[in-house]
């Protein structure tokens, strides 16, 4: 990983992925159940039914969200150098979203859309055991195309890291293979984190495509893993996903998460938590807190108790930004 | 206080005030010197200002606040009904306060203007001494008139509380008057709150004769009681006020509170708080559980003491509005 240095580059991480608000609210199991969610799952609705969700829940609370967003953000917290590629809309939460994420740190060039679909949001019903369950108005985030991708931008930055939930879209299809190419022409890696397992089940060819054509840096969990290959064995997962990847990282939780680079394999504890109060950006800081030791050279294992820091740390509180200087919880780790 | 009994009305607490969606971030106390504002206060800033402060804010949280709204959820999580007066914008945080209102089971009829200035925000910056100083953004909350007081609303809820900081707009202070004369005419009671101290500065002699002229049950801290008649005595002020109000509350902060009632007087202590995290809503929350147990035929120190409870809910989290039922709450303080 030489070429992820930072003496060379402009940025650690660019990351391409949704600029959502995230409108976050409490609910019960059997709200899960009356509007048929998936507990722990992203879908995607339309205008009709995120009115009627919203419509349902109980009073919200609004914060700057978006899985790679998220990540970004996470990297500046640490102290790292991060860029985000995503669209708003040039109303109100799109304001909002450009205003966090640049006040998170991380440079956002893209000027908000003038025309056409509103800013994203995730409706996030956080149940009473912690979980979230998303279900996501794309708006403008779903137009990114590859026009959006500012090629400097990405030449510039040791890792450019994909967020799985753009996929579907056809046009941030293009916007992936655009960087990419634009990544590998400078010598650069490539990173995609898998995002969800029915986002996976729902385009597994196109997937394993971008895998095997592209990607460096595999971030996914479990469930993830398995449905990329269609097999119920991770282990099985993993051999074919090692095939085509420097670098595995799977995440599992409170069983921590485990590191495969060629022959090597690390598993490693997540960190402790007082008390769990919403798993929402959990994934996402993991991949933050892992990037950032990437970048700064670490060594795999430390890579990843660096993740499993950034995410116990979000998932101590509502919200998927951290709300504490990652880069003062780090200094116990890197010391 | 017998025209308060439930029985004869349709709501409790019928409130007008500014409709206006709170973006949270926690700030510096140089922050505060850096942008000339005063601890504790409320600014009214126009739409650059607001962008400047904004700009210079980190990545905030955006909950639904406004005053009077927050005292409404408040009656409305005790169990009461309540209905607000307030205008928002038909935008997108328009849709944010509109649902939160409702969702907290607050009446608000009122439809979204589909033009004029955008829905208001207030910028609230929490200092690590969990103060709060807010610069506010009226929009389409300084467009409150009288044809916005529903009179049916106003006329069926056993008290209608008014919000101090709308008095600065002159529509808004008409429709005040429309609202009192409502009220009175259906032998109903005004309530006022004087908000902030500096706010009663900018008008002693409007506010003083707004309190003389209708306002039956007035709530204030020290500052704003002294500001209403230009004294640097608390009982002085009282005296004056006693001789236009029936009830007059004053909230002292960790002190506690004063309920003064003709020749009587109560002097009731706050209740006890784990950890301040955010004052926002103090005294919103305060008049919340006064009004609660005013409009359930509670004993004036029983009000009191269930006004300090549900401050101590809002002033152990983020926002301004009850995170946990006060109904729950308010169990041990009313069996």
């Amino acid at each position: 990983m030489t070429s992820a240095s930072p003496r060379d580059t402009e940025l650690d991480v660019v990351g391409l992925g949704n600029a959502l608000v995230d409108v976050i609210a409490p609910t019960t199991e059997a709200f899960l159940d009356e509007h048929g969610l998936h507990k722990g799952s992203m879908s995607l609705v339309d205008t009709d039914q995120a009115q009627r969700l919203y419509d349902a829940m109980g009073q919200a609370v609004e914060v700057s969200g978006g899985s790679a967003a998220n990540t970004l953000a996470g990297i500046a917290s640490f102290g790292g150098r991060a860029g985000f590629i995503g669209r708003v809309r040039d109303d109100q939460l799109g304001a909002v979203f450009a205003h966090d994420i640049r006040a998170a740190g991380v440079a956002f060039p893209i000027p908000p859309a003038s025309e056409g679909l509103p800013t994203g949001r995730c409706l996030v019903a956080v149940t009473p055991d912690a979980q979230r369950t998303m279900s996501t108005l794309l708006g403008a985030a779903a137009q990114l195309g590859p026009e959006d991708v500012d090629e400097d931008l990405v030449a510039g930055a040791a890792i450019c890291y994909l967020e799985g939930y753009l996929f579907e879209q056809p046009a941030a299809r293009a916007a992936f293979d655009k960087a990419a190419a634009v990544a590998h022409g400078a010598g650069r890696k490539v990173a995609l984190t898998l995002s969800d397992s029915f986002c996976v089940e729902r385009s597994p060819d196109g997937f394993r495509d971008l895998v095997e054509r592209t990607v460096d840096v595999l971030f996914g969990n479990e469930d993830e893993l398995r449905a990329l290959y269609a097999t119920t064995s991770t282990e099985e997962a993993l051999e074919h996903a090692q095939r085509w990847c420097d670098l595995i990282v799977v995440t599992r939780g409170a069983a921590g998460s485990t590191v495969v680079s060629g022959a090597n394999r690390h598993d490693v504890a997540a960190a402790p938590v007082d008390r769990v109060v919403d798993t929402t950006g959990a994934g996402d800081l993991f991949a933050a807190g892992f990037l950032h030791g990437l970048t700064s050279g670490r060594d795999l294992p430390v890579c990843a108790r660096l993740g499993s820091m950034a995410a116990a740390e979000v998932i101590s509180h509502l919200g998927a930004r951290p709300e504490s200087s990652l880069a003062e919880i780090a200094g116990s780790v890197l010391d």
